[in-house]
């Protein structure tokens, strides 16, 4: 029996270990599509264009918001982030799961479009977790660290969009768990009914 | 962060074996509540009184639906089956997972009554399979064992009203999945939606 393929969004705050965490994923399930974002950012030392983003001029961003090409985009920390349209499909067309690490607005908008899209938020151990998660990395000075827990506080908002909560602790048991998740998903009737009702699985729905 | 219990309800045709199914679930996880049907049938050998059912006359049945005692009733091949209801409300508000083995008219009883109930149908993997066990079992003449095939085929048009579905090839595989949809389901954010409003866990929705 062939099990439907899913769009999946993963958001969080930063600094909680969600692109650890999907790196992680994507190393265990190479078939899925993780999606590339386009950015407006300035790349951060090892972080390779084509890998990490797309990293784009505003000018190049807003041409392609206006030949309609992302699926979703959002302005995060004054830089624009967004979502190439037509990989995601084709990857969905073809049988894949989709996979979008993405900010919670644009985690609002997928759903908005497309409603059996699985949302997942994850989150810190405790608010001292992520202060500590965001010092180690060593990429911010102060000012910045202290908006994006303020940011975080924000984004917690969200939380109630979304369809599943994760806590990344122990990072193979956050993979594990999100595994479960998507498992669980895969295995809702309704995603399932069309392939029912035609005939398939052992008995036909009448 | 305690995660919220669930009712879960399990279905599927006889012979799918989701009673050993649900037996070796309670073995992993003797925390939860396994609730005992009332039934009028016959016991078969080695079923044992307030372990497998509470096997009661017809008339003590219908006492039982007179006072309300029952969650759900139905009648199956016959015979009344039907969840006493204050063990199962017991336990849920003591914090513990309850689940209900009961026929798909129950199940979707069940959800009428509790909307946030979780159901799960077991499948067998084809239906020559199903034939199989059921012919294994050999408490059944022939004629029982085309009779419970035919109601399979009915019983599963009830898939389309349960959350999920299980398919039981191998025991401790099915286990481990029906695991992981408890899992999942627990971790919803519309079931802890009123614990985060509360400012449980990390942050506060304000």
């Amino acid at each position: 029996m062939k099990l439907p393929n899913l769009l999946l969004v993963i958001s969080g705050p930063s600094g909680v270990g969600k692109g650890t965490l999907v790196s992680r994923y994507m190393e265990r399930h190479p078939e899925s599509y993780l999606s590339i974002s386009l950015t407006t950012r300035k790349p951060r030392p090892n972080e390779v264009f084509g890998k990490d983003y797309f990293f784009v001029t505003p000018e190049e961003f807003r041409k392609e918001i206006e030949n309609d090409n992302l699926l979703e985009w959002a302005q995060v920390f004054g830089d624009l982030y967004g979502t190439p349209r037509q990989p995601v499909i084709d990857a969905l067309r073809s049988g894949r799961d989709a996979i979008l690490e993405i900010d919670v607005q644009g985690g609002v908008r997928v759903k908005t479009c497309f409603p059996e899209s699985v949302l997942i938020f994850v989150l810190p151990p405790s608010q001292e977790e992520l202060r500590r998660r965001l010092t180690k990395r060593g990429t911010e000075d102060q000012e910045t660290l202290q908006r994006r827990l303020e940011v975080a506080k924000v984004e917690f908002q969200y939380l109630k969009y979304y369809d599943f909560f994760l806590i990344n602790d122990l990072l193979e048991v956050a993979v594990s768990d999100l595994e479960r998740i998507i498992f669980s998903e895969k295995h809702r009737v309704s995603r399932m009914e069309q392939f029912f009702k035609e005939g398939g699985g052992p008995f036909a729905i009448p």
